[in-house]
């Protein structure tokens, strides 16, 4: 249960893939400085935009294929997001952000440089962060898989009135029951989304996944923490309302009664490159608790 | 401050309007029934029928002009809050449950006749509910009245990002926080949408609105209770995502960045025919309050 | 409902009562310069000390009868607290903050004389704020009455198990639950105690009281808010536990099973001289609510 | 992470101990007949009375050194709490609830006979739940060891003014706050205490702990879940209050500003006889979650 990941002893850089947020002119510009910096110490670069939301479920940075040994995120904790769920492999990934501080994107802009000597130096260790699988089962039969780094939402649309849905854990009956809609969580994701909806802060290496509900009718109806390795099946019940599913706040589909949608851990993990701060000290100073 | 309104001392009923839920075969069954069952009383019966969002904010039930003495609504808390809107001048409703007891239909359907006979010998009390005036303005400088009874919420729809909203209050910034939405909520729709997302229950004829946000980013912001002739301003900082005001739950309008919603006490009122059971009882019961 | 007491047209200055808090060396030391700066003005001043909880109860600041024309509190929202409820007319009172300002003591140390040129010249508002009549009712048929300005507390002790408690308003059974203890609130004390406890902020002047659970096992109890005319009666249920009724989190009596406690509003008032900030200032600036 | 723990092929009974509650004269009578009917089944019986606090610390039933094969509970999920806590070796213990069922005493008294018969024929599995181990390291020096099942709470008492708190999780500082207290529960004692002061509900088998604060005076204070082997500290920097470290609810010790509480895992564990609810089913019915 550490947050101290495989500690990658003499790591050879060849090849690093740069992503840069595409609506964000600083993170463009840094982009093109930080290929000319990293090309200068004869490193091979690849650069992608990540145009967030038109890059959804589809998009595959880089060459399929092509063996990256560290992925640098210039942006915000959006941009690492995509970035992680559409990385094939467990790549070193450096978040940057070009903004405030995020709990992913921890290296603030300006200590981008210093930040890079020491990681191709060899000096970091490795964050391990699990990913959950979403398969969407449609009543008709058809299914379609994705995966998602912080939290999938069923949610309805802001016109529609509460939704009723179902929750099974293991087969187990959960609970049924109305509400703005129901959010599934990551370790990873439980300061986003999950935190705002009441539910519960998970250390990022916890084997565990939250259930919160948003805005239950049921008001005794509260966050649930579960092992991750479960089979958890959230079904909608609610006819002729509009209702989503969407994965990292980024893609989303929509739903229609008698839909499933079936969450557990994925095989699949991401690497963080861990900066300098703890998440005890993240949390601390970004919901300012004092001391 | 008391729950008892205006006593009519000897009402003669002479025309009464009937509103059936649209969907509902029960409600419309039972409101030919009642048709009958007023004829034969000697009373002048209009009747209507209720679809809730179709008949939004355009629709005006009954004659224009014609004073009715007595509307009975036959559906839920839905139907009764579209009637409530459209009514122009203060009647007594009746609402009448179809299926599970509301807030506001605490007539069960089997309780109607009985009812009916005490009300029609005048044996009742009126229960007066204030109304809120919403104005949606535009940043393009057009505006546009609406009145609620319960609330009118800001919010995000399911596949956009979290927003950015301004709240004023009398002139003076109270917020500037990102969060899914906003409730604002007379009492009488403290115990819908409001108490869902966490706000306060209001006794039902306190002078007050209260101001609820939706899972807000800022952890610190929490409901905030002010006088309803309070002037309430929320303006949508955010571009480029789908944001709804959505009025008592029915209708609703799209919201553009620099969009204005502001909202007061209305000077219209709705007179309701109480129950039997008093606000506390009513609590008590439907939350399982124990005693 | 407005924020703006009576405005005393041409008040005349003769005596001033100042209070410092008593285990405070800088509030102390300031009461004496203060006495110097006030009687060099040729007012009369009259000094105390405020031991917060050994004050308590029977605790009459300054000669009974004697008349006095404004009272300093140098101290913070707690010494306020306690002379607020000890004067048995409404003398207008300044709060003074001799550390991190509060919501009743708006005044910085640093802006004491400002502060008071302008207030010795006549130019403030007061704010009028309600008070709450506490009688705590013995099952042996004795009874106590107690006023306070923030809340009055039922709450168990460290030790004990949680304990039940039966909530009426107006005669009419409310709740009867299993909790750590309620809370009911003035709108003044509603960024207290009320706020840590989950509770709604109430604009101050509002002719309001909000009830609050303290963890409640019956997860469906939420605040309430009622008219302050109501008459609140919360009755304990639970033997053999410790149980206790604290008054502003300064006085205290130990409850036995069957012990009512009696609350309404009291037809005494307080008048604050108002200081700079606007209420909704305040709640920004020390809830950091963004803007 | 599977609920069923070690099924133990071919269990031989020879030994069982039934422990009663003391101030309950249906758990008694049912003690004295349970005796007589598991003698009849060639069983040796050792029979306890349970006073849960008297019995506090010391309290260790039946003679020590003597291997018990089972151990009956009659009374509520408080007596098994403190049987739990005092059994030297995780010897299975069986609950029966003499009231309304607990999530700990799951089998009802009118089950006790039917659910035995299943239990001596080996027709049951055993569930593994976590203790953690509470050590109250005192400023002096002292320290003084504890065991929980359900929860350590660090409290106010209800006289004393709002407490502060510093939170320490593996030597990082995590917070430094004010509040009424703090509960560190395992996920067995999460649908207690834990629940009513707004933490998450943790599935019984997770290797975790969850901190939650109690009325936090820091309102971006949110409940932390962190591994259950994590070293957890929490020292009082409040003078002249009266603090309380409590221990299932039921032992207590008072705290002097500078004590520490350091929290961790246990070796040891507790061994429950599965009744026939899973954890989901049990949730379900007793918070009402529909379905």
């Amino acid at each position: 249960m550490s947050a101290e990941g495989p500690q990658p002893t003499a790591p050879v850089f060849r090849r690093v893939g740069v992503v840069a947020k595409a609506s964000s002119e600083e993170a463009l510009r840094t982009a093109r400085e930080l290929d000319e910096w990293l090309a200068r110490r004869g490193l091979e670069v690849l650069l992608e935009e990540a145009a967030l939301r038109t890059g959804g479920d589809g998009w595959r940075p880089f060459v399929p294929g092509v063996e990256l040994d560290l992925v640098v995120v210039l942006g915000g904790d959006g941009t690492l997001l995509s970035v992680a769920r559409a990385l094939e492999r467990p790549t070193p990934i450096l978040g940057v952000n070009m903004g405030s501080l995020g709990f992913l994107t921890e290296v603030h802009r300006n200590d981008l440089y210093p930040s890079l000597v020491r990681v191709l130096a060899g000096q970091f260790a490795l964050e391990e962060r699990s990913l959950l699988r979403v398969d969407l089962e449609r009543g008709s039969g058809e299914s379609r898989r994705y995966l998602v780094l912080n939290d999938a939402v069923i949610s309805k649309s802001a016109l529609a009135r509460i939704i009723e849905l179902r929750l099974e854990v293991d087969n187990h009956l959960v609970a049924q029951f109305r509400a703005d809609g129901l959010i599934v969580s990551t370790p990873t994701g439980s300061t986003a989304y999950n935190l705002s909806a009441g539910g519960p802060i998970l250390f990022p290496q916890l084997p565990v996944a939250v259930i919160t509900p948003i805005c239950p009718h049921t008001l005794s109806l509260r966050p649930l923490v579960v092992p991750d390795t479960s089979d958890i099946v959230v079904t909608l019940h609610t006819d002729r309302e509009e209702v989503y599913l969407t994965l990292d706040g980024q893609e989303g589909a929509a739903l229609d009664v008698g839909d499933r949608v079936r969450l557990s851990r994925s095989e699949r993990v991401v690497h963080l490159v861990k900066a300098a701060r703890s998440f005890y000290e993240s949390l601390r100073g970004k919901l300012r608790w004092g001391g």
